[in-house]
């Protein structure tokens, strides 16, 4: 293992994290919040002087393997999690810390799960920090660091595998620093864009920022108690909506259409089937609470943007699904499993994981049927490497027997079955709201510091797609 | 397809359920109960009719694939189900027929979920009939009638299969026919030994045999509404509680034991884990519990006995686990897929299932770690064949597709989700109790007629192991 390489990669994310912190500030002075030369000032001290101790050395050796990208994209993710909660207690808006590790997590894995009671006490700097670590930790900071570094990137592309999610990632371009800075203009562009949109629906330029950050990374986090409902604004919440979806598209989609290549994003199974799951649940969802809305507009709409927000893992809210039938609350439960594309900003098992599952789940029963019949799943009209196709059936076992785990010790916490349950699901899954008393309209503010450790972890886990974060605990052998 | 030869064997599994039919005859004129001769008699005529019928015609072709053997079992358990339910529709004890047949699906599938609200009702002659279709359940019919038929045998190793539980099944000795009769008389010594131990403990003749039928087919159902409870006899419970997990074993190892093949009975992987994750369960689960009982001795008897009835799938019950804490209520539902041994009466996935799945979840973070290694799946010290890998992964891909369409249609009769799961659970791996409302002190009564049909489809589902109930609904291609 290059440990010297580790190191200096956890460096440059660390440079990039604390870079970024300098931005609350500059929105603190504008709104004469003082704290933030403390509450800011502080932590970007601190990370820059570990980074600068970890980039002290430039190694010689760039061999970058597929441990190499695990172990400094989960190590990185720890630390900037560590740091990025200091601006929470130094502010006191956040003063235990492992609830202020628990919103920066609940941040940078773009879950946007809360344990604040009151969201709307929070100063402006802090908010704005908060919608931030989605921002980032939507396309990934590891992927920033990419599309900035100028060194040689022949074998950038194991880093790039640890940060990105998905059963399989592919370059765009050979070079994968181009790919990164492709991905990250497409990023801004569409986050830009959103923020103009919602501010010709009459949103305030602070408010228009928070939420286009928060979209971008699917992340959820609001400015408001009541989430995106604070502005009962149907044109709002429909540029919301689309824009959440767009940011849940594998990107991959967007390079297509930028040099021309219409026919292979319009194949694309995966997009298609995301699509369709949205309009499927959406019409099986309106018909099931109809009654509680007036009229079939208000019902689609609603029961839009609860689908678009469960399946893309935003987690914004409308209205309260705690009211709605115990049907719908369950098929939003199975949405937060599928999630969204491959290569999005999205989370949930991705689409193109359940597509070969269910197409691993019908080869079986054809085998069943027909020992001698070779079959074999098909993705986009090719045929899926086996390697691909044990690799996701495998990633279903690890992630339900971390589940299994996770949702034993958070039965600790005194919770019921449903609760522990549907808090584990949305943290692993990384969507921001449960069922019952941590639907939209709850938080999980009543959860104690051992429950907040372990949902941290499954917050990363999930962010991760489990690898990375597990090759720290594994033992070395070289 | 062998059409014919399907039908034949259906006429044989049939006959076998006709004539189990005089046995709660005989106890109906024992106890006075005049009504058996209607509720009884008519049954029999019915299933003997139909028996005739299938098997007028004796098949010129022998050939039976793994096709004829999954549909004539899958079809057999649907026929006698829906004849079984007759007897307790005519004596007007459970009236309604979809209720009837819920009862029977859980008899014959060793479930043990009742509709009952009031078991101590029941006539005699029924409470016989239910446990009964425990013991023919649990080894299966099929089973019975591979014992006595006389015919060549050579291919039905292909209907073998599709009745027996596990991921992979072996004959012992070179003919069905005598596998079939050895694996009888070991499950009929063992139901005799048991009902002899409960009457030495003072239990009623009546009382032992209709609870040792119950216990061999690990299914659960008493005659009394505290389950076992009603003795408070620590003497029965363990004598219960023991042969559950004896009946949970798989069948070869008493085999072994017989033809004194020790080290193969002390080597076996999945015994070991089987008693193992008993032992640590008990454990745990009396650290959890000890202070709702009186003393280390109480508070162990109830966490062993709720232990084995819930990873053998039996269902019995001493205590109202409901009043347990959440965690303890969680580790039992693991508990429920865990499941006992592949190859004996108990339900659940199976522990070698889980152990294959723990040891793939495994080997995928050494292939993570180092893709040139070359790393195998051993059980027993000897590599697993990548079809049963790969078989087991797939099993439990469409277990949980099924059981996720399953929740979503219990959840529209209005429970809440925890409910709902928990229905689905219990049913998919016939164990008879779940959490909360549906616990051991609960019943099913409170379900709607299109629950009870998912249910009982989901509780055959889980004994025959899925392939030969969905192959009825597979187009057929020859």
């Amino acid at each position: 293992m290059n440990y010297r390489m580790i190191s200096y990669i956890m460096g440059q994310i660390l440079k990039v994290v604390g870079l970024f912190m300098l931005l609350p500030i500059i929105v603190g002075f504008i709104y004469g919040e003082n704290h933030v030369v403390a509450s800011f000032g502080i932590p970007f001290l601190i990370t820059m002087a570990i980074a600068m101790g970890f980039t002290i050395a430039k190694p010689k050796n760039n061999a970058v393997y597929s441990m190499e990208g695990f172990v400094s994209v989960a190590a990185s993710w720890v630390t900037m999690s560590c740091i990025g909660a200091l601006p929470f207690v130094i502010s006191g808006e956040i003063a235990d810390y492992p609830s202020a590790l628990f919103e920066t997590v609940s941040g940078f894995t773009t879950t946007g799960a809360t344990i604040l009671e009151d969201v709307e006490a929070m100063s402006r700097s802090c908010l704005f920090w908060r919608a931030l670590t989605h921002w980032l930790g939507g396309m990934g900071v590891l992927m920033f660091v990419l599309a900035i570094m100028s060194s040689n990137d022949s074998r950038t592309m194991h880093m790039m595998r640890a940060e990105c999610a998905g059963p399989k990632v592919g370059r765009l371009v050979s070079k994968s620093r181009f790919s990164a800075r492709i991905l990250y203009g497409i990023y801004i562009t569409m986050t830009v864009s959103e923020a103009i949109l919602l501010m010709c629906g009459g949103m305030p330029l602070y408010d228009a920022i928070i939420h286009s950050c928060s979209s971008a990374g699917t992340g959820g986090f609001s400015m408001w108690g009541n989430s995106i409902g604070h502005y009962n604004s149907v044109y709002i919440e429909m540029v919301i909506a689309v824009f959440i979806i767009l940011f849940g598209v594998n990107f991959n989609l967007y390079y297509y259409l930028i040099i021309k290549k219409f026919s292979l994003a319009y194949k694309n199974e995966e997009v298609r089937t995301y699509f369709g799951v949205i309009i499927a649940a959406t019409a099986i969802i309106a018909v099931s609470v109809h009654k509680l809305y007036d009229g079939v507009g208000d019902t689609l709409r609603h029961s839009f943007f609860m689908v678009a927000s469960t399946i893309t893992s935003a987690g914004f809210s409308t209205t309260d699904t705690a009211k709605w039938p115990v049907f719908s609350q369950t098929l939003l439960l199975m949405l937060m499993f599928v999630g969204s594309c491959a290569g999005s900003t999205g989370g949930g098992m991705k689409v193109s994981r359940i597509i070969i599952l269910i197409k691993t789940g019908i080869k079986e029963l054809k085998y069943i049927t027909n020992p001698r019949a070779v079959t074999t799943v098909k993705m986009d009209g090719k045929p899926v490497e086996k390697d691909v196709v044990r690799g996701v059936s495998n990633y279903l076992i690890l992630f339900l027997s971390l589940m299994s785990i996770s949702v034993l010790m958070v039965t600790l916490n005194g919770f019921s079955i449903e609760e522990s349950l549907s808090s584990v699901i949305t943290c692993m899954n990384n969507i921001g709201f449960g069922v019952g008393r941590f639907g939209p309209a709850g938080n999980l503010s009543g959860l104690n510091a051992f429950s907040k450790v372990v949902l941290c972890f499954d917050m990363l886990l999930g962010r991760l797609e489990i690898y990375p974060l597990i090759m720290l605990f594994v033992p070395r052998r070289r």
